[in-house]
C-alpha cells in the first residue's frame, strides 16, 4: 500500500473511530513468546509510515477496559480469554503527536491518548497473527532483534517497562505455564528464566530452588535424541501451580 | 453543607471542569500510613451524599499524567515529590454511574471514567489532610475500620487491590522506609509486616531474614522505658536499601 492510501486509510478509520470509541484512551498488549530459548514479542507494522507498533486498540463507548482489551487481542491473534496483567499507564501528553503530525487535528488517532499497558506469555505456537488493515504485518520480534527495527510512538518503553514488570514477578509468582510445551526439561525452564531475567543462572542453585518451589512433577519419560544423557522430562504440577500464582512465593 | 448547596457545588465545578480537564480519565491516590501498629489510609468525606471517597482527581488538558497526580496530591496533603506507584486501572463502564444519578447526564463528572490507581506509603506525621471544597473532611483511617464506614464507587474495591500489590511487592522490595521513625526496634519493622501481610510471623524466622537482607544498621542505643530489657535500635542503610529497591531481593 502507498501513502497516499494509507493516508486516506487513516482518515476513514477516525470518522468510524469517533462513533464508537471512547476519546483519550487507548490499550496496548504486550504479548510475550519464547521460542529458540529466546523472548519475543508480538508486533504489527503500520501501511503508514512503516513503523512498528503493539498491536493496541481503543476503547469502545460502553465496554470495559477488561472486554476492550480482550477483544483487541482476539482481533489479532484469534485467541480468547488470555489472562493478561495490566503493567503500566502511558500518559505523557505528547507520546503520539509526532506520529500523525501530517493530519489535520481533528484527526481522531491525532489526540493525546493515555495508554493502558498490559502483557500476556503465550506460546507462540498457539498463535496465529492477523495484521489488520492498517497493518502490513502482525508478527513475532525477537527482543534482541528490536534494536534494529523502528518503534513508532513510546512503545519501546512500553515494552521495556513490561519486560521489568515480569522479571519482578518471577521472584513471586511462579512463571512458565503458557510458554513452554507440556513437557519440558529443567534446562529449557532455566533457559525461560535466564531469558527473562537477562541473565545467565547457576544451573545446581536453580535446579535446587525450583524444585523447592513444589510446582514440578517429574514424569517417567527422558528425552531422547541428545549426543548426552537423555535429561528427564517435567511438567507442571497444576494444582501447585495454581496455588503458588495465587499465594506468591514469598516466605515471609 | 445541605444537600441542596453541595449540589450546587457540584454543578458549578462541572463547568469549570469541562475547561481544564481530559474527559473520561481520572487518578486516584491510595496513601498508606503506619500507626499503632495498624495500617491506616488517606479518606475524604464528601459534602455531597457524605459518603468517603479517595481524595482523587482529574488530568489536566496539557499536563503529563504523572504530573497530574502529584498536583492533585499536593493539593490534599502538601507534600511534593511524593514516590507514587501506579497499581491499577479501574474501568468497568458502570464504575461511578450511581453516584451522580441526580443530575443531568451533561454533568461532568457524571460521565465515565477510567481511573488509575497509585499507592504511596507515608509516615502519618509528614501528612497533613486538606479538605477540598467538595469534602467536609480528610483524613486518616485504619483498614480495620473500613468496613464500618461508607466508601463511594469502587473505592473498596481500589484500596483492597493496591493492599494485594503490596503484599506481593514485600516479597521482593525493602519496605519501611517511608512508614517507620529514623530509628525503630526489630519488633516494630516485624509489626509493620505483620500489618501489611494481614498474618501474623514468627518472631525468630522474621528477624534472621530481616538481617540477610543487609538493609539495617544496628545502632548502638537501645529503647529504654519498657518493662523488659531495652530492645536494640536500628535505622535502615541508605545505600543497600536503595540497592534492594533497584535490584529487587529475588535471589534467582
Amino acid at each position: 500500500m502507498n501513502d497516499m492510501d494509507s493516508k486516506e486509510q487513516i482518515i476513514k478509520r477516525s470518522i468510524e473511530a469517533k462513533e464508537i470509541y471512547l476519546p483519550h484512551i487507548s490499550a496496548d498488549p504486550v504479548i510475550f513468546g519464547f521460542d529458540q530459548n529466546e523472548l519475543k514479542v508480538l508486533l504489527a507494522k503500520m501501511n503508514y509510515r512503516k513503523q512498528w507498533l503493539l498491536p493496541g486498540g481503543y476503547v469502545q463507548k460502553d465496554e470495559d477496559l477488561d472486554d476492550a482489551i480482550s477483544r483487541i487481542l482476539e482481533s489479532r491473534t484469534g485467541l480468547k480469554n488470555i489472562f493478561l496483567e495490566e503493567f503500566g499507564v502511558f500518559g505523557k501528553k505528547d507520546r503520539s503527536e509526532y506520529y500523525f503530525e501530517d493530519f489535520d487535528d481533528s484527526l481522531f488517532q491525532k489526540q493525546r491518548f493515555i495508554s493502558v499497558g498490559y502483557y500476556a506469555l503465550y506460546k507462540s505456537s498457539a498463535i496465529s497473527p492477523v495484521a489488520d488493515e492498517m497493518s502490513e504485518i502482525c508478527e513475532w520480534v525477537y527482543i534482541k532483534n528490536l534494536a534494529e527495527i523502528e518503534l513508532a510512538m513510546d512503545h519501546r518503553e512500553i515494552i521495556e517497562k513490561a519486560l521489568l514488570t515480569l522479571r519482578e514477578k518471577i521472584s513471586y509468582k511462579p512463571i512458565g505455564y503458557n510458554l513452554l510445551p507440556e513437557k519440558f526439561t529443567l534446562q529449557e525452564l532455566q533457559k525461560l528464566y535466564e531469558a527473562l531475567l537477562g541473565k545467565t543462572l547457576n544451573r545446581g542453585n536453580f535446579y535446587r530452588k525450583i524444585k523447592n518451589l513444589g510446582i514440578l512433577k517429574k514424569l517417567e519419560e527422558q528425552r531422547r535424541g541428545g549426543a548426552h544423557k537423555s535429561p528427564d522430562l517435567y511438567s507442571f504440577d497444576r494444582e501447585n501451580y495454581a496455588k503458588a500464582l495465587e499465594n506468591g512465593l514469598s516466605n515471609w
